[in-house]
């Protein structure tokens, strides 16, 4: 077989044969194939697609590529979440001690912040101590004790995935939906689960922009799901604003324990709820919504969520008075508020560019590794549809370095914009495909 | 400038700014923009097209890439021709003394084979001591003294084609109409002439396979033509039998030397007189066709331009015995004819299949520095149109390796098909556009 004859073939928009596929990604891995030869072939894909079978093969292919967990000794029906991001999502946090509160086993494996968006690891190390890279014995030890474990993707898991997402992320081919399609499911195969409850957000916050999009990505994902016998669930969900009201790792912690403390933000409630009862539907413990969100309303009102959470964190030798007192998480030194130039309605909060500015300041990575402060961020105080007056607080920047903060004040004033009309709100939950 | 931003650009269907191919040319050539993108580009260029005014400047930026010939101290109009390739293409061997006796000034920058197609100056070298490679001055010198002289297009022309050509190469991006549009006339004009008389093939035997193809490739370079102030004629020929009937390069130089003694094949005076005649319309010696194809014909009659041939060679240190007496050139040590297995009628000869086989034998090569056996070769003895009896032979062999010659016997058989009736032979010239 060879790359140029294959990236012809797609070219002229044949379909990929699965020893193609699998031997495009092999040799790719073993260094047979050249980056500029698989980036001209990433860019074949972009333009001409890959049909059901074609999306399948590269997943299996990318997932086959390194590990894949094994975690039939830990019985019944596991359940695996994840979402494509946005600003201000800590729903993973809330959502992961609810559910398995409520009976679900959840084998999690998360991210790191990347861009404006951020990463449910990082956010987790806001916890002293809080250890992400667990040995998969030791995660598997504690999903049988706790029904829960929240670990770090390691490299042995679809590395074809890393080493491709890697080209793709500079030569223009990220926004691929199956492309993006194969990279969620490859890690999600490799992860092990039975079943998965996948969010995706779509609008000025998100990767995908349109909804047309969003659902092509989801047809692909559940059925991708359906080849490989993975009862797959995508809930499409608007990400044009930031999710609740705290942006930046420890402040989302907090956040997200407000909401185990049956507090919190509502759309960020709304959300977990919605994720959550299609993760209880998964595992068979419900065969309603309503009677999952029930189940689910339970878990915090009764505290059995934040006990589930205390338990997660101390079985990931994290320090438990943080989630007790979130009070003692990491502060930045100094805050100051943003004010509204003019009385009227938030009638758009700018996802991504709250998201930037939080990135700005520390709270995320341009690029790979770089460092991130935990303890930065911006906290919204008013949300899309809210009456403010001039000169009120739109929203608190969290911040260590006076400099930084100088650099992004006006771009978070901007993120606000203000109508003289009460704006309709759009709902959040979009679609469910299954 | 970004690369990705221009990629993205490119992507989405929007046209790049002068600034951007600059941008990518120059940094391409500086190793700042690395080979995965500039595949990614290359093949979003691919799909997207690029229009007149980019496929112009994407030429400017490359030929300025590296030295731009100046001929100004000669006098007059100085005129260049091209072929995009063939099989048994040796017109310029003979072309360049026909139009240079009938008053053409010719300052000719020629290439190497590579695949099944071969390359003047792989020919030229069959002439003992003919040195390719003169230097600028002296190419100038020569073409004072005799108005003509072929050389090898040295490295410092056009340095950025010759590095995005390799890469195309290799990632499926050769058969692109602007990138090919912009990889001939970016050489055209670092050669400094003021006219271009440029030959399109297709077919079979040639790179492009449809007659559409070749005219958008003819009109994109008429036009980047005109924006140069270059007056540019191309002429699309059939390349669907090799050119005349030698194949093979000291073979192929016999044949030329043929013509200029007013034999040889008609195919290949056709096509010699007909771009002949554009040479000195260009040149502005003749205005009508017809007076140019009458003073060409007089060139090989009164062998001026045979004379004009041998001084070319003379001032390029090349054993002028070897033109005076054509069985002087390189010869291999043994021959083969191939026959015929039934009666009929030749209704095709595959030029690509001819092509391979010649190459195989040692004639060509299939990649870049590989050694050339410049005696080895194929004569043709039937073309398309022609009748054959059983046995009667189709083709005669020359090689210096059995091992060789036993491998391609059959395919060489085989490029001769044979039929009951009498097929309708096509045109050779098929379009002039200009």
């Amino acid at each position: 077989m060879d790359i140029i004859e294959i990236i012809e073939k797609k070219k002229n928009g044949l379909i990929l044969s699965e020893d193609e596929i699998n031997f495009v990604v092999r040799e790719y891995l073993n260094e047979n194939i050249p980056d500029y030869q698989m980036s001209a072939f990433l860019m074949t894909i972009w333009f001409k697609g890959m049909n059901y079978d074609e999306t399948n093969h590269l997943t299996i292919a990318m997932a086959r590529s390194g590990r894949i967990i094994d975690l039939s000794s830990i019985p019944g029906i596991k359940v695996d979440k994840h979402s494509s991001g946005g600003v201000g999502d800590k729903t993973t946090i809330a959502l992961i001690p609810m559910v398995s509160a409520a009976g679900v086993t959840v084998p999690k494996l998360s991210g790191r912040a990347l861009g404006h968006t951020g990463g449910t690891i990082d956010k987790l190390e806001s916890i002293n101590n809080f250890i992400t890279d667990l040995s998969i014995e030791k995660f598997i030890e504690n999903i049988k004790r706790t029904k829960a474990s929240i670990i770090s993707a390691s490299a042995d898991i679809s590395p074809a995935d890393k080493k491709i997402y890697a080209l793709r992320d500079v030569t223009g081919t990220t926004d691929s939906i199956p492309l993006m399609a194969s990279s969620i499911m490859s890690k999600k195969i490799a992860g092990g689960a039975d079943a998965f409850v996948l969010n995706v957000t779509v609008g000025e916050g998100a990767f995908l922009k349109k909804l047309s999009d969003a659902i092509s990505l989801a047809k692909i994902m559940v059925n991708v799901g359906k080849s490989n016998h993975k009862k797959t669930y995508v809930i499409i969900s608007s990400m044009e604003q930031p999710l609740g009201y705290a942006v930046g790792n420890s402040l989302e912690v907090q956040e997200a324990i407000e909401l185990l403390n049956n507090r919190g933000p509502s759309d960020l409630k709304e959300l977990c709820f919605f994720l959550g009862s299609y993760m209880l539907i998964a595992a068979g413990i419900v065969k309603k919504q309503i009677d999952g969100i029930t189940l689910l309303q339970e878990t915090i009102k009764s505290g059995k969520a934040l006990n589930k959470f205390i338990e997660i964190v101390k079985n990931q030798n994290g320090q438990i008075s943080q989630i007790k007192k979130p009070s003692l998480l990491p502060r930045a030194k100094y805050h100051e508020d943003i004010y509204s130039f003019r009385k009227g309605f938030i009638s758009k909060v700018q996802a991504k560019t709250i998201g930037q500015a939080a990135m700005l300041l520390g709270a995320g990575r341009k690029k790979k590794d770089e460092h991130i402060d935990l303890s930065v961020g911006i906290i919204l105080k008013k949300k899309t549809g809210d009456p403010v007056k001039a000169n009120e607080t739109l929203a608190t920047v969290y911040f260590n370095s006076v400099e930084k903060y100088s650099l992004i004040k006006e771009s978070v004033q901007k993120s606000f914009h203000i109508t003289d009309q009460k704006p309709e709100v759009k709902p959040l939950i979009l679609k469910v495909i299954s």
